[in-house]
């Protein structure tokens, strides 16, 4: 139905509103009596419903005009939408083994109807806590940010293509104000939405407030973010918004997305991945102490880094004579310089990964939006006492970011953290 | 006249386009028989139009579909126009004390009607050349370029403002592609347009395309020209954008314009000074021998940083209870905090202004477009003198530029640069 005005969906009118949409009947059969409508939202933004029939299934995700965790008091433009839609498009021809298909989006009604990620499908945090092991994830993610973040970037397409494209995302203003909120701001000054696992993290809080050379580090951080356009970034890769099996990685949710720096990615995975693994003591027990799962998680945080690396640098040598304009084969035009100029670039996205995978660490111990890695630890003392060693490691990470060669560095820095 | 389409004007269809445009015809009266009209456009990129009558001035501006000084060879849009008349407003609501009045824009023309800087204003770059001195010259351009720069920089305008005027200048996209071509990439390669001052410079062209540690500071200087946006920045700020009188400095000519890295205007100049200083041994002459000259433009060099960085540190501390919201006031609450966020700034701005300088001096020695500076030396042989002392500093201070702690010592090391 090709609505006129927006109308927030529910369980029932959605119904309606499938039997009005072409695309849908399509997807689902004429006969609608065997269907059933769920909704799944975890509560973070959006509505998100699974609708299956006995003929087919789709997910349909809404966007409603203010942040739904924290209700009407925090608008949020429903355009976000737009923005989730275009980058699954874009990212879904650039990687479509990992992100799943749109088959309809209405602009109007800021409504995605995309792929149903079956179960065994869950989201890739819930796996984390439960300590499943998923061995292609490294594998999965490292191509997924290689391919999507390497073909949005100067390295693969021209001047004309990326300024157009750059202007385009700059609509996605509100999403951008948010993460420079939530991530770069509220966790370094008292702020309303902030929270901790009080009292025992009280003088944590406190101390990162008076950390001048955290607020050094990050005030750089924050202008990297708002001002580098350096590839079509997804913008909120936490591992939240994975969703995986044993063999399936699939990628969702990237309504922050904007041309951004690719570190803010690659560090939203790294971290996360790294809060998971601080997570662990909190959900080890007398039948499984979780210590060979740890020992999966730093793994996976290495071969993600290091496939990363390699992939991007192929894709970069595959595409060397392509239209991409920063590095004109003319001049960069021995094998020398060519390695002397990828390895500079590797490295500074290397640091710049660490230093936003710290932010985004921090942000979740302090700030207004919390994880349930931590938050599924029901002791409060045990809670505090992962999210401090957290927190530690994340202070090592942003302010000597500099200082790390390369990934083993950061593991080995990650077994220093006292216990 | 409201023009519905595009037309290449003369001297003869002006008198028409003016007889038909009320603006104009309040300016310059309606009585147009003492008319005078001359082309002055110095052979560039546009065609530009002096036209006096009884009782007023004006200077009118027109953009054609190609690059002047090439021919039609080289297409370029005329929607440049556009974006520097959109520049020359925003800068001069920003500083109108050295931003000429824009009193007409025409899209579909292409053209710009703005004041007429009346002699004695003449080029810089000519003045330089003569060896006239400027006494305001770094206080007034200190003055220009930190008031544009800070107040359309994130420290002075919100993200909302900010994404927006992001994309607006995305479509002045054709015109950052021609300075990544011309600045960053033709100089390093062989290219059809570059030249040099031939037999003598044949050795430094050829160095210059085998060194690989320039090479690697030229793509870092390009990615952070292509892809941080800044500030609004001039675009092509030469000391033949400047119009000047002893008491009056008037910055002309930002058809370059786009939210760029500040560095690159401010290098733009300074670079520019530095040329001109290399440039006067070859204009010494028995009853000048420029030594005194030669001074001067090496404190107006150091006066121009050291006002700039005064200047810009001033705004931003009045500002600090502004719409800016890179470094919230609930964050960067302590005296202390504060300097060491403004230091990292300008030192990283001041790092940024030496590599884009010295890759400005590059390009008017072996890229296309030469400077009169080294143009008017007549002895070739002279003039390669002057041109590879000029290359050699430009060397050094894109290789070590971050080994630079403050203006003074870049002066210290040009006069280290052997006779
Ligand atoms: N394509 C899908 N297939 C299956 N479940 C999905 C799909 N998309 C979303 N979900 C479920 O809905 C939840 C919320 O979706 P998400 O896109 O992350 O919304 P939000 O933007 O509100 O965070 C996910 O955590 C997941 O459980
Ligand atoms: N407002 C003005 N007043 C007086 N002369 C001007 C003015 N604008 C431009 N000119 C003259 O025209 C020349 C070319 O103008 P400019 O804007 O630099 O054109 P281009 O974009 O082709 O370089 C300048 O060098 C200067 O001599
Ligand atoms: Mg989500
Ligand atoms: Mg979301
Ligand atoms: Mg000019
Ligand atoms: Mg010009
Ligand atoms: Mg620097």
């Amino acid at each position: 139905m090709a609505s006129s005005e927006f109308r927030p969906l529910d369980e029932k009118s959605l119904v309606e509103y499938i039997k009005a949409t072409p695309r849908l009947l399509d997807l689902l059969g004429e006969k609608l009596e065997a269907l059933t409508i769920k909704e799944v939202g975890d509560g973070n933004l959006n509505f998100v419903y699974i609708v299956v029939s006995a003929s087919g299934s789709v997910v349909i995700k809404q966007a409603l005009p203010y942040i739904r965790c924290i209700g009407e008091s925090w608008p949020m433009t429903k355009e976000r939408a737009y923005f989730e839609a275009l980058t699954l498009k874009e990212h879904g021809h650039l990687c479509p083994e990992h992100v799943p298909e749109v088959y309809h989006f209405d602009r109007i009604m800021s409504l995605i109807a995309m792929r149903y990620l079956k179960p065994p499908h869950i989201i890739l945090r819930k796996g984390l806590i439960a300590g499943i092991e998923y061995p292609l994830l490294a594998e999965h993610m490292s191509e997924y940010m290689a391919k999507t973040l390497f073909s949005t970037s100067n390295l693969y397409h021209s001047t004309a293509v990326h300024k157009k494209a750059v202007a385009e995302f700059c609509g996605n203003m509100e999403l951008c104000r948010l993460t420079e909120q939530v991530v770069f701001s509220d966790p370094y000054k008292v702020s309303q939405y902030n929270r901790w696992t009080s009292p025992y993290l009280d003088h944590d809080a406190e101390a990162i407030r008076a950390d001048n050379t955290l607020k050094l580090e990050v005030a750089e951080l924050k202008s990297m973010f708002c001002e580098r356009a350096q590839a079509l970034i997804h913008g909120d890769l936490h591992t939240g918004s994975i969703m995986v099996t044993t063999d399936s990685t699939q990628v969702i949710d990237p309504e922050f997305a904007f041309y951004g720096p690719m570190g803010f990615d690659i560090g939203a995975f790294l971290g996360n991945l790294i809060l998971a693994f601080f997570a662990q003591d909190g959900h080890a027990s007398e039948e499984n102490d979780r210590k060979l799962y740890k020992q999966w998680i730093l793994r996976t945080i290495q071969d993600t880094w290091n496939l990363f690396e390699n992939k991007f640098t192929t894709l970069w040598n595959d595409n060397k004579d392509g239209n991409g304009e920063a590095y004109l084969m003319d001049i960069y035009n021995n094998p020398e310089l060519q390695q002397l100029v990828q390895k500079k670039y590797m490295t500074d996205l290397f640091h710049d990964t660490l230093g936003f995978g710290a932010a985004k660490m921090i942000r979740r111990i302090f700030g207004v939006a919390h994880v349930e890695d931590f938050e599924s630890i029901a002791d409060p003392g045990k809670r505090a006492y992962c999210e401090h060693r957290a927190l530690e490691f994340a202070k090592v990470l942003m302010k000597g970011r500099h200082g790390f060669q390369n990934i083993n560095q950061v593991v080995s820095a990650i077994h220093e953290i006292p216990v």
